[in-house]
């Protein structure tokens, strides 16, 4: 861990520097039990681990290199914020700190106890100052997808300058024509920091670097799920943690890394080489983010004998899933409506309707071969939790099993769910079993 | 109570009867013993009375002579529903059953458990087939206001025609004017119903009756509160009872039984007929709305020695506080105009900011001489319970007492509200006493 070396950038941005050490030292240790005692890991691994070892250090100081040259650093909390835009003016967009519990009991001096707990773990980072990407945001882009966030945005903003995105939760033609106006808006804002306009072709890179990204992790995607057997050459937590690191990582660096690792996992599926045993259940998780270090869920699955080979999340599938089409961007305005296309493809439960994702959801239980899925939802995320009965019963009449979990982040509930899973997983073998 | 006598309209109306007639009946059962033993009680309160043995029985039926007559009947779940528009073209415009936990366990085999109270009590009430006035509607109207509620359209819609009123969560320019859209298309909703175009008068008309009923109400307001004496002349609970019948009574007769009532009421101010004691702890409760028969708080006021003369709430002042400035109606599109004015001045938590809504707080406190507040939220409404902290601020920084309360409709936190309403009013009491 290396926050030690970056004590004084670190106290330069506010951090609580002892605190923070200590949570990051903690956070470490979770990583490395958890993730560097697996077996048969690929060996491109190799850079993700140092990048958590790097998370709040050498990330930290990238990103305040990129400040001190007048590029925008902006903190986000959903995957509405065009990164293109913020990569394209050479700045750095990076998912706040907001997946541990660690920081709840201070938010919730401020905040309802029974909101999700991903708002009150990101509140309580700032209120802490143990995020160092927080201290490092020149604005906190927020968004009006979920009612908590919005109203936590008018208290946010009395300790940390905050901007919003209005999302419209309807697709209506006339919806998609103020949802444009605010991708214009928020280019405003980014050149109020860069303080020189973002030019066309500054753009269009941002396009191509992040589009390149997502091709990545869709790479990645086919490769765990969808590669023509039933090798799966990589855990699921490695995975995750790969997604959840996308949203920090310098984006060339990122995907030029992915890329290698992807190259691994290739020859892994021709050599046959998967990290599971013959006939572990596949599964595909559906729902809510896993904010970093959130692994609570896969951890209950791979300890149980299943595998996750998809996350229909917001940190997963839903963040990668569509590219913005660059050929027919001519000019600003095509651009701003390539991304708009992008962006309201996204099948946020904020929507209403928003049927198109139980569509995509059994496309997706098909095309990668599953056995289940998990319908995963962060306490008190009501969008996601009244949903989940469309989505069950569309998937009950197809018969796909489907468990349905609602958890904070609280270690509490971790027993309770792996035997929840473990049952589920029994009844997924059973039928298994009858079908061969 | 009557609902025997209307068995058969019941049965048409796809009311499940037998059940519906134990509940009324049981309803009755706790309105006699709440409210028809309090003493004191204005004479004009008998009418009120009366509509509460009709409530599921001739109301019921008036409003079905009316659907015969091709006049539209629509159930509501919010106060932005433009009921000028409805009563313009004749019909009936009700608040649907939503206030009993009676129905939550049939809504849970649907909903989530932790959304809020009132959407599951409605949602049960269309399962269990137990309101007459979800029955009689010729479609819901839902909104946007919640998120909760915005995805239980969803769900409800498979049970019973809803259709949904997109509110903006800002207040720009861009936003009203959508808004707007939203009331024309209302309209045309309802004119599929009557199969016939409404007219200007008939809006002009419709505006006038409401305007009316609004009026009546804020006479009620200042007559318990601003009367220029301490008398109360009026018990919180019958008060809040005249609101919450304000929803499903007809608009024409409730207002002039409502003006008898006040009529007396001044009578009584002038007589100095309190119907509490002197120096009973004056209370204003702000938050979230309480739907007929939810009278939890109001008891525990009342039998805790406090004296509740104000609910900012829906079902309360932000219902009736606003009326449409007729004088500026010339057409059409100005009357439409003034109607959004209206609706958009109302300051419900889904809006952000929604600062307005705190100044108004500070006002309504100091008009009407208030000793302290009870900010009372619904369990897991989230943006009246996050905007709690900047309202409990503002009112820290005046030194006005405030308890906030959050509760479901379980009888089972009855006694512990209880106990922090005694202990609030003690503290306001001996903060008087050192004051005198």
């Amino acid at each position: 861990m290396s926050v030690h070396e970056h004590k004084k950038l670190l106290e330069e941005l506010g951090v609580d520097v002892e605190r923070h050490a200590k949570m990051m030292e903690m956070g470490y240790e979770g990583y490395k039990n958890q993730f560097m005692s697996q077996t048969n890991r690929p060996k491109a691994m190799e850079y993700f681990d140092w990048f958590m070892s790097e998370v709040q250090g050498q990330r930290i100081a990238e990103i305040n290199e990129l400040r001190k040259n007048k590029k925008p650093a902006i903190g986000a909390f959903c995957i509405f914020v065009p990164e293109e835009l913020i990569v394209g003016a050479g700045g750095a967009c990076f998912g706040l700190c907001g997946g541990s519990p660690a920081t709840i009991a201070d938010a919730e001096t401020e905040l309802p106890r029974n909101i999700c707990p991903l708002i009150k773990s990101a509140y309580g980072f700032k209120l802490q100052k143990t995020c160092a990407y927080t201290q490092s945001a020149d604005f906190i882009y927020g968004e009006t997808t979920c009612e908590a966030k919005k109203k936590t945005w008018e208290l946010l903003n009395k300790h940390h300058p905050v901007k919003v995105m209005n999302i419209p939760h309807m697709k209506r033609e006339k919806d998609l024509k103020m949802w444009k106006e605010e991708l214009s808006e928020f280019k405003e804002h980014m050149e109020e920091i860069t303080k020189k306009p973002l030019t066309f072709e500054e753009m269009k890179n941002g396009v191509k670097i992040v589009n390149e990204k997502r091709l990545a992790l869709q790479r990645l995607d086919e490769l765990r799920s969808m590669n023509g057997s039933d090798v799966i050459p990589i855990s699921a937590k490695d995975a995750l943690f790969i997604t959840q690191i996308s949203f920090l990582d310098d984006p060339v660096r990122f995907t030029q890394k992915l890329n290698e690792l992807c190259d691994e996992l290739e020859q892994r599926v021709k050599e046959n080489n998967s990290v599971y045993k013959k006939d572990t259940p596949r599964l595909m998780v559906l729902g809510t983010p896993f904010a970093l270090p959130n692994w609570k869920l896969h951890t209950a699955v791979e300890t149980s004998g299943g595998a996750i080979v998809n996350e229909e999340s917001c940190i997963g599938h839903r963040y990668y899933k569509d590219n913005v089409n660059m050929e027919e961007i001519k000019d600003e305005d095509s651009l701003m409506e390539k991304l708009l296309q992008k962006y309201s493809s996204v099948d946020c439960a904020c929507f209403t309707p928003n049927t198109p994702r139980i569509d995509k959801i059994l496309k997706m239980y098909k095309d990668r071969k599953l056995d289940g899925v998990i319908y995963y939802s962060l306490s008190f995320c009501h969008t996601y939790n009244v949903e989940a009965k469309l989505v069950t019963d569309a998937l009950e009449k197809e018969n796909i099993p489907c468990l349905v979990i609602e958890s904070d982040y609280s270690p509490e509930d971790a027993g309770q769910i792996k035997t929840r899973v473990e049952a589920f997983l029994e009844s997924i073998n059973f039928k298994n079993m009858k079908k061969n």
